[in-house]
């Protein structure tokens, strides 16, 4: 089956306007999520914030199935909130962790992720182990089989690096995690979207990942995945009302689904244009969508490999849509702003963001380009002669 | 001044469709709110999520300063969170508690924060103890001043309950809690925007705030203040990589300004909306605008008194735009949904959200009608002659 690049671009008003190669920061929203998001907007201004709410009710409820949709799961499973770290922190910081508990992670774990184990680290003296990587650059399972004894409670990683290219091997982690009846947590906030994404397959304990970013959702939307008969074992680690009904005055009860992990307020206009990024997702075949951007990202890969000066700084087996470089003599800030005044939008990844895997490979800020799969060949041609003219 | 009402109803699309009643609820957005969220949700779709925030930049910086300046504090002291759960959460969950220590609150406390209180009492040992309401119903501060120890480490209520019309006397109260160096949170959810609020006059501690209800804002906004000297103790429940720097493989270090209670990713379409609410209502005056929502509830409570079956369900000394009753023979969800298809906006207040104050009044759902400023008086006359013609 063809792909219809030109429906694609057609459906995304950004396309008209920017050679966008950011879409690890925030993707172009196609019309439909923005029509749907101006649409509840101009509802809710009409007729009421909560009778809008009432009268889109179905199609609210919708966005639980639409999402259990995309990752192959129950729509009890999942909690839809303000974004990905929400989702996280909701399930990290509801596993009950006390001294000499391990936590293993990965060595380019996220910042967001590692700033709150220091903290859980710091409160219950539960202690952080980083699972070494391959020469390659990504988790090595035969490391994490002999980290694993009784006191590693949780095995937390990205799937995705914010920077770097590579796909960790969530699948492989979880048989590991399964065979040893570890919880784990997957970071799926570069992935959903990008990839196909099968829970049964995966097999991890829970799963958070944002809307606006290859999901090409709005910004401010995001979820989390709690399996089933996980789910009445964790108190979140705040409850309102709507997590938990007040019963009596010396008691409270949680919702039985993953719902307890949700507050009560939201933003409608963004949840339903979260709904509406998943279907549109769906619509297009993520297996299709994935593997045009593994085409246009081996394109931008090669182009930058001949331009004298640039250099990869990708590692990693299985690579993704995602890449980074560095261009000799040149501030990556600035290269950003340049491409940015000739609307080519790329970004700069700096070492805070991923410090154990900065550090290891003395990293500098990174510019990060990242395609999607209505990015057309024109557009990364054009994104390459942009950079090779920066050194001539 | 002559209040310009035909002005305020232009201002507000929703003005030509309903008779919004429901302002506790979530009040009717006005033209610049919807507006300003539909062009920055424009902006994204035409280049790109990231970009668009970069190019606003000091437009977002700016909502602190609005902001600051609606609750007279310093933007330094005011975190833009996702809503007033989250800001209230961030505050309560961050204050140390041990075995022991005495939490007060008000009988006619929000269900949201008693569910929290519950949770922090089970896991600290923490004791809640409910100050009692006067014969009027508003908080006892004789019964206050006479319930603090040693043990009293927190002074949390509610401003404005979701039902029962009065304002509870927070003044007062945060002259108790700064006597003794009490912590004082006060949940400002109703208030602001209805009523002004001056921080340096009410002395809390900490106060948060939605955009939706009185101030007009997109569903989906809210924001937390905490008192300047006091950001350096709190450290907030839950971290990312934004509310705290990740400096070294072992080391973070959190903001020192109530930014440590905000999280990276951001619905900027809202948090702009909520900025342009909060200048709008200044705009307006909040004196000039709060003496007319007591003017209708005035008009609003007449009425309603003079209607056979209906009973007015309110109580406080200073009462306030938000109005409960219940219809004799009338189940207030009937009541509700006969006055929608009139196209006049109300709600139902249940008592598990003020399950205290519901069980000591035996109170059963009531229905609540809240004005604000742009109401006219013919619409509450409408509001009246429906619920009469209910009777008849």
């Amino acid at each position: 089956m063809l792909f219809d690049l030109d429906q694609a671009r057609r459906e995304t008003p950004g396309c008209k306007h920017v050679t966008h190669l950011n879409n690890a920061g925030a993707a172009l929203m196609p019309q439909p999520v923005l029509h749907t998001q101006i649409s509840h907007l101009e509802l809710e201004a009409t007729i009421g914030g909560y009778e809008a709410a009432e009268r889109e009710q179905d199609r609210i409820e919708a966005v639980y199935d639409s999402i259990a949709q995309l990752i192959n799961c129950h729509r009890d499973e999942i909690a839809i909130v303000e974004n990905a770290t929400v989702g996280w922190d909701m399930a990290f910081y509801a596993i009950p962790l006390a001294e000499g508990d391990r936590i293993l992670t990965a060595e380019a774990e996220y910042g967001a992720n590692f700033v709150a184990y220091l903290q859980q680290a710091k409160r219950t003296g539960a202690v952080i182990d980083v699972i070494p990587s391959t020469p390659d650059g990504e988790i090595c399972l035969e490391s994490l089989k002999q980290m694993i004894d009784d006191r590693v409670k949780l095995i937390s990683i990205t799937h995705v690096p914010t920077n770097g290219g590579l796909v960790n091997p969530a699948t492989e982690v979880g048989r590991i995690a399964r065979e040893h009846g570890i919880l784990y947590l997957l970071d799926a906030c570069q992935t959903v979207g990008q990839m196909p994404i099968n829970i049964a397959e995966i097999q991890c304990d829970m799963l958070s990942a944002t809307g606006r970013k290859f999901l090409r959702g709005p910004r401010g939307s995001g979820f989390l995945y709690v399996r089933r008969d996980l789910i009445a074992d964790l108190e979140p680690p705040m409850l309102d009302h709507y997590a938990a009904k007040w019963m009596a005055p010396d008691r409270y009860e949680m919702q039985s689904n993953a719902r307890r992990f949700e507050n009560w307020e939201n933003n409608y206009a963004a949840k339903l244009g979260l709904g509406v990024a998943a279907d549109y997702a769906l619509s297009w075949g993520l297996d299709r969508t994935w593997q045009r951007c593994l085409a246009l990202a081996t394109q931008l890969r090669d182009g930058l490999a001949a331009i004298p000066g640039a250099s990869l700084r990708d590692i990693g087996q299985q690579q993704c849509a995602i890449t980074t470089f560095t261009l000799a003599g040149h501030d990556p800030f600035q290269v950003k702003q340049i491409l940015n005044s000739q609307d080519i939008n790329v970004s700069v990844s700096g070492p805070n963001s991923t410090l154990l895997d900065a550090q290891k490979r003395d990293l500098p800020p990174l510019i990060r380009a990242s395609v999607h799969y209505y990015n057309s060949e024109e557009e990364i041609d054009r994104f390459l002669r942009a950079v090779g003219s920066l050194n001539t």
